[in-house]
């Protein structure tokens, strides 16, 4: 698989934005052809997961239906419209000897893609590599092979129908879990990996890849509101980080106070927190802040840097914006954070200084999304500081060559 | 030294343009004044060399004199007037919900440096790292200890004149091989490392390492002349890639020739190779192209994947542009390569199908370096395909975080 990846990648680098833009139309149609097809194999792996006692978060990651199927359509669709990275020229220069010299978009080569549950990864994973001219072997979960089989088989109809090689996208049939382990060391053939799931699989392949991998750990991602912030637009702000969605990367996970704000603030965010169904732990400063009736506990260590998932916050009193950043870059994840304030300066500060992937001001943490930030889909968030950070769409799966025109120049 | 290294990191990462350049400019104060103690401890480095039997190449690199300590400080001068690119705000887009979503370069954190041999890499590396905002750890060869211990103490005296933290640069003073194994496994302080060696080094580094490796192995560079090359151009090109310096890396390996250029090119460019000393080692092909008397031997297949880095060059006639661009993919290492040709379709072709870190059209290899490109200097070459190809300057060691502005936007 290695070896035919790597000769699929030869072509997939070259092939035009028309060719590729028609491969993702054929397997578009595929799938919509197969809707009932993938309904059944999806039927499949749904019996053996309650068989097995899966519980029901990851029974409702592996479920499709005819929505779901049209929605993976429509992300195809979405990746069509975006623009083609590659090949693209940029920051051309012209030195004194004449040589012009710029930087052009390339695909990367073949991405290796190790994933849990959710089958649309199968086909937004597929879709992103073969949009970015990367040849791509895809690796899901075992409790989803039913489902990505019969998507593998449409991606690869589409691919034929197409007339392009079927082995830009290929996917490990096999569930046999030593499968993961090879591929991790195929560094012959496999240019990234990228691991998407629980942070179990995530440090598994980070451990054990000798190919360079692209991962996401934790999003232990805060608000912290300045003293002079607007507080109703505070409040707005951590009610939609901390309840919109508990179990994603972008939710925050702890809540941090200039300790100016008035009491009554304070108070007021706490009690509808907890009337949301949230609960709250705070620092002992906090707790000073609150009536002795509100119904929080005391945070330990542990909390600062955890990564709660689930209807949990914390929340910590900041002397003022550097106690604050300190907090931020000591405990967090460098994932998300936002700051809630009125001032350029604390905001200017607080963006430059906060060293996460995502640096907000006055605005959700919830927004830190391939989508929202308008890359069209992404093939993860990554915590990495090398390469790409945040959201990575189209653009993190290529990089960047100098290419240099002369007109016979030589160097003295 | 990692503690130490991240702690000093956190400031040097919001630390102005200007206090970096007033810091750079007292290590390059410090370098002139120490000029006869430098001299003094590379004598001492030159003699143990000697004693050891150092080779002569070897201590060739190894020597300093007033003028190499002078051109290391005008280096520093050239790192002070670049640009600094921390703090760049770019692709800004406003989204239909009004949210602003740019990118911001920011420093990595702590550079780990595993050379050898040149003292100028202790200065180069310093001045790199501090201005692009990054904290570094140096570890500089056992054969220039004595040398790299002065430079790092008029370095120390630099950050001190200017009152920032020593920590921004630390030399690892022990000659202790075990020291570098403990370096590379500093994943919890240190963000990047880059070694700078012979080739047996960078293996060691990106074997053992668990940081990420930003590391450049062989240069096999290639020219290839197109059937439509203006002739005497290529002859320049060739002469000046194959001899204008033997053992460095952007120095051309590998020669393709079109199969329909005229006979009486190859064999004069075959003769003024010969002519310059270089050993010629030629396919079967390119053999029945030069006349019988012509001093070459036939090339072996080690030939097309050697980096002889000295006077010996392999030729290989090519049926027609795609093939040579084949042999480069194949056999090449992803460096530098260059196309001879008038058009414009050709030079197309090549350029977007040769993966490599510098493609290049009608110019000499030689010209892949961070000083011909305009970066001001270089801490290395990658010829890894993630974050950084070709040449890396300040941009290279940092990295792009999202900042996203709002006025209270939430997500529904």
């Amino acid at each position: 698989m290695g070896q035919q990846a790597k000769q699929a990648a030869l072509v997939a680098r070259r092939a035009s934005t028309e060719e590729k833009n028609r491969a993702l139309t054929k397997i578009a149609e595929a799938i919509t052809e197969a809707t009932p097809e993938i309904i059944r194999a999806n039927a499949v792996d749904l019996k053996e997961a309650q068989a097995q006692g899966l519980d029901a978060p990851s029974q409702d990651r592996l479920r499709i239906d005819a929505k779901g199927i049209a929605s993976m359509v429509a992300g195809l669709e979405q990746i069509i419209a975006l623009q083609d990275p590659v090949g693209q020229i940029k920051d051309t220069t012209i030195r004194p000897n004449g040589l012009s010299i710029g930087k052009m978009r390339t695909p990367l080569g073949v991405i290796g893609m190790v994933y849990e549950s959710r089958p649309n990864v199968t086909v937004d994973a597929a879709g992103l590599c073969l949009k970015s001219g990367n040849a791509v072997i895809l690796r899901g979960g075992s409790e989803c092979i039913e489902t990505n089989r019969i998507l593998s088989e449409c991606i690869q109809r589409g691919l034929m129908a197409a007339e392009v090689d079927p082995s830009w996208v290929q996917l490990v049939k096999t569930t046999d879990r030593a499968a993961v382990g090879q591929l991790l060391k195929l560094d012959e053939y496999v240019d990234l990996i990228i691991p998407r799931g629980g942070k179990s699989l995530i440090e598994r392949v980070a451990t054990e890849s000798t190919i360079p991998v692209l991962k996401h750990l934790d999003g232990i991602c805060h608000i912290y509101v300045h003293d002079d912030a607007d507080l109703r637009m505070a409040e707005a702000l951590i009610m939609n980080a901390k309840t919109h969605r508990y179990a994603v990367c972008n939710a925050m996970e702890t809540l941090l106070l200039h300790q100016n704000l008035p009491e009554s603030f304070v108070q007021d965010v706490v009690t509808q927190l907890i009337a949301a169904g949230v609960e709250v732990r705070v620092c002992e400063e906090t707790h000073a802040r609150l009536k002795p009736s509100t119904d929080v506990t005391l945070a330990v260590d542990e909390d600062w840097v955890t990564e709660y998932l689930g209807p949990i916050l914390s929340i910590k009193t900041c002397a003022q914006l550097e106690a604050a950043i300190e907090h931020i870059n000591g405990f967090g994840s460098q994932h998300t954070d936002s700051i809630v304030t009125r001032s350029i300066e604390a905001s200017q500060k607080f963006i430059r200084e906060v060293d996460s992937s995502s640096v907000m001001v006055n605005a959700s943490t919830r927004f830190a999304d391939g989508f929202e930030y308008g890359l069209g889909a992404e093939i993860g968030i990554s915590t990495d500081k090398l390469h790409a950070r945040g959201p990575v769409g189209l653009e993190g799966l290529t990089s960047e060559k100098y290419v240099v025109f002369g007109a016979g120049q030589i160097r003295e």
